[in-house]
């Protein structure tokens, strides 16, 4: 049974995703298509043998779609999210959700209403083999109860537009997502310091910067983001529990000997880095869907990142540590989004 | 466009690439089984949705099938190959292409014959990350023009019925094509050596072996087969050039400090260590049917491989340095196998 | 030119010291030896072939002895270090040059009074390769500016005598020393962070703690102190500079593939892993005697610590980032110590 | 007790040991050298504090002298060596033992008449912490029984006086000797092939070879001797027993992330990749002259090494597998040179 999709957003990411849909998961077929730049959408939906239509309501309520793929431009994410869950189709949401944590909480509630779990958020990390080898080590308790995390983040560089709260929203957000999946505790504390910044970055930006996180549990994260790093993509993390130690590993690649050197090549972008995951996330997000049991970061899982991230950014603005309020968990999604 | 896919055999292997095909690989549909075990056959079928088939036979005739798998037997790959050949038909066949150099050949001609590459042999590592990296940095002159290969092929245990001549026919055959494909060079020259044996294996077998070859070129290759290392599957590959070495890395696994260790996990299995490889060749050979032009090892590539490994036997009976005598590669192998 | 010593102190740290100056060092020899418990000097002395005298004074004022070494209790080592310098004599001090900053003045004044450099502190990551290489790195330019550094000082267990202050005390006083060093630029603000502690404790201590420096230059840096992280004794430190960072290597150990790891041990306590280390100490320590030039951690350097230690220490107890109190560092020790 | 020392042959190494024996190593003063060009001798005796004398002969029966060490040219060695043992003296000898095989055995006779051992050959590899390691996981049994050894001895480049044979006597020597010692074996069986030739070498050179070993048990060793890899020197080593395989570890260095690439500097020389090992190995060879009782490689591992070598290169002129023939190891040998 082959899973119809409509992509709502055909920019760089919805383009990514509609030739991975089609060329490399089994079991899914893209038939329509959507951007706010209709040519974009017409240049896609010819590439991918699909249709393009108007808009965003129309592939979600196109009798053709089984699930959507919401891409588009993050403000837009929450309307669509919200129509998906209405017309009852399973919707993947690149991150975020939504741009605030009230409309977050509306997709929740709608989806409560809705009675089962529509919803998935695209935090394609929980799929890289290393991250799920470390997850496999800490649940089988080779290192015993976690009580500290480190993790950096890195990037070469950022354009102009990139700001300093897009160091949580659009950047740490994949480590507190990570951090909550990988301990199963919540974060409840948050604070940014900011070293002295890079020269090599916009004026305006604070680069790079260091969050603390604290669990319910009690565990301590640092969270280093720098975004003008210069040498490369780098994503690090270590996990320290009661008796031992879990790190990711650098990338596997051709060990060369040359000039005096040791050397492996570093990852130049999350594309690469992630290709993998990327992959594992939609493969296994199809065969959920057709089996009617999503298994990836829920609309709970959204909201949550919507707060800590909105704290995150109040601390920067502040420089104090600040305590995460968020509502309760629901038993609907303690349960996994079933009734 | 889906390829329509026979499957010759419903083994292990076989069920494993059907499945692949199946769930993983896009483009592909599964339509048709057949095993010498109806049962078997059966059991497949229904797990793939498809149908089962009499026989070999009927599955590369079947109007349905737009391209046939053969993962049966060694011995009936030569006839089922030539048959998929005679009905026009691309075919994926696991190694060993054919159980003699022969039985090659007259594939070979048939494909000539036939005027156009229809036929890919299963050597999966051309698709593995590492090998490809370490392929790119040799193509890219990074290490300058290849002198020496040391490899080493290590499982953690074979049954009783593997025997001292599948040391190169079943497990070295994969150094063999991978040796060929990075060097863009042939095999020219072996010798077998055989260093005490390990008190971890069936009276019977040699093992470890030592096989050295030579190509035309120069280069001098050592290849450890040792299949009862106890400890894992472990691949080891490095190409030393005029001006620098390139090695293979160590599968990235995480990285535990616990009890005095700082350790990973060893793979177990080549079907865990080349999951991803297998995973890219028959997405990749599933474009190229669709492209009607093949880019994977050639039933050249398999001859050539079945004379090497024949002659190699020959030197473990009689443990002297022998000459590989292989014919001139046609034009048409020279050009990609177009006309 | 024999450099003729004494030591004060014949405990674990003396005796090893003792051992490595005797069979170790070349162009030192240990003629004099004290302690509080006198059998313990005797038998030291007998093993060195050198005399035991009464007391520290003793052997400060011993004619024979042209350098002392202490490495007594705590609490006695701005004493003898006093002494020394009123003597004229080189004086090497295992940390904590004293145990109150005040005491650190006195002696800071004493040396400055005598007009020349007498005293070095024991700080022997100045001398471990992996340090040395670290500081070539950042000297070069080779990360570019530094901005974040990453340490962690992990033991494998304390004994019940370890108090939660000595997390500054004796432990991160060693990352203190180590930043000052590799940054040449100052620590100006300390906090200390407490995750949950780990179960494998003595109740009345906190373990693991985070602390964060900041330095004049505004570089930020997180120390993980875990002294009870059971498997073995483990030193990290990443620089981050503004176009690369730079890493201790794990230390290098015979890699052992075996039941399915790969697998390298990790050290179990800090004299093996720093055994290098001290013998590079002694063995530049011994020269730079014999040349009238000290090149170590100078009384100012132990001074630094000492307030920075106790600001840490407030921070533990209140909770609060604390700015460090440092007096301005005086002409003499900006000039090495050279009048 | 202070060792003296007198050194014959004040070149490069001479120089250099002369140094460590008087800078880095305890309880070793060097008293008298000497060089055939005797400014030379002047020079270093200078510096190092030390008397020169006009011959080798002169040196050894300086009553002064405690222990030789002959660092001067290898023919001259074997005259040298004999004449120590006929003053009683010990005497440590840079390889060659002897130039001949022949001239080992003068060596031999010559100290079992003494009646204890007096020479010690600088084979300063089984002082190396990696190479320790190794030897301690195969006594131990980590790997099982050793069944294969792979090596590689790589330099940067040699000059134009560097002949094809030294690739044996000079090179692959101490693979020699580190394999004889790793597995408490002898060698009986000896290869060398010749892949192509690396276009950075001078013409009369074959470089890279490859030396083939067999041991009295049936361990096979392959040797790579690359002495103008260009890259760096490269020494690299695995043996795989029964059960697992251990590997030298990549020297330690500074892990540095830049410019893409994730690097380690590879060390250029064998003074700088093997400094801690000499240093050891003159460490122990003066307590071990102190205890009279020497533990490093005897006379007979020279002899041994000489045979070893002599084959080889006879297999370098004949392209043939050559049996060693090695006298049997005098009991006074088997003893550790004790009567």
């Amino acid at each position: 049974m082959t899973v119809h999709i409509g992509i709502i957003g055909a920019g760089m990411i919805g383009t990514d995703h509609g030739r991975r849909l089609t060329d490399a998961v089994a079991g899914a077929s893209v038939v329509a298509v959507t951007d706010v730049d209709a040519e974009r959408a017409a240049s896609l939906a010819t590439n991918l043998d699909a249709r393009a239509l108007p808009n965003g309501h129309d592939v979600i309520n196109d009798p053709r779609v089984d699930a959507v793929v919401v891409t588009s431009w993050g403000p837009t994410h929450a309307d669509y999210v919200l129509a998906a869950i209405e017309a009852g189709k399973y919707v993947f949401c690149e991150k975020p959700l939504a741009t605030t944590a009230e409309d977050c909480l509306r997709i929740t509630d709608a989806e409560q209403a809705a009675g089962r779990r529509l919803v998935q958020v695209g935090y394609m990390r929980r799929y890289d083999a290393g991250y799920r080898a470390m997850k496999r080590a800490i649940d089988a308790g080779d290192i015993g109860r976690p009580l500290i995390m480190h993790c950096a983040h890195r990037n070469p560089a950022v354009p102009e537009s990139y700001r300093s709260e897009m160091a949580a929203h659009d950047t740490a957000v994949h480590e507190i997502d990570t951090i909550r999946w990988l301990l199963d505790d919540e974060i409840v504390g948050t604070q940014v310091r900011t070293p002295r910044p890079t020269s090599n970055r916009f004026e305006h930006l604070h680069d790079p910067q260091i969050i603390l996180f604290e669990t319910a549990g009690g565990v301590h994260i640092d969270v280093e983001v720098f975004v003008n790093c210069q040498y490369g993509y780098d994503i690090q993390c270590e996990t320290v529990g009661e008796r031992g130690a879990v790190r990711l590993p650098d990338p596997a690649g051709a060990i060369v000997r040359r000039e005096g050197l040791l050397r492996t090549d570093v990852l130049q972008g999350w594309k690469e880095r992630f290709a993998d995951a990327f992959h594992a996330e939609f493969a296994e997000w199809v065969h959920s869907v057709r089996d009617g049991q999503l298994t990836g970061a829920s609309a709970w899982d959204g909201y949550a990142a919507a707060v800590i991230c909105e704290t995150t950014v109040e601390s920067l603005h502040t420089g104090r540590r600040l305590g995460v309020q968020l509502k309760d968990m629901p038993d609907f999604y303690q349960h996994g989004g079933m009734p």
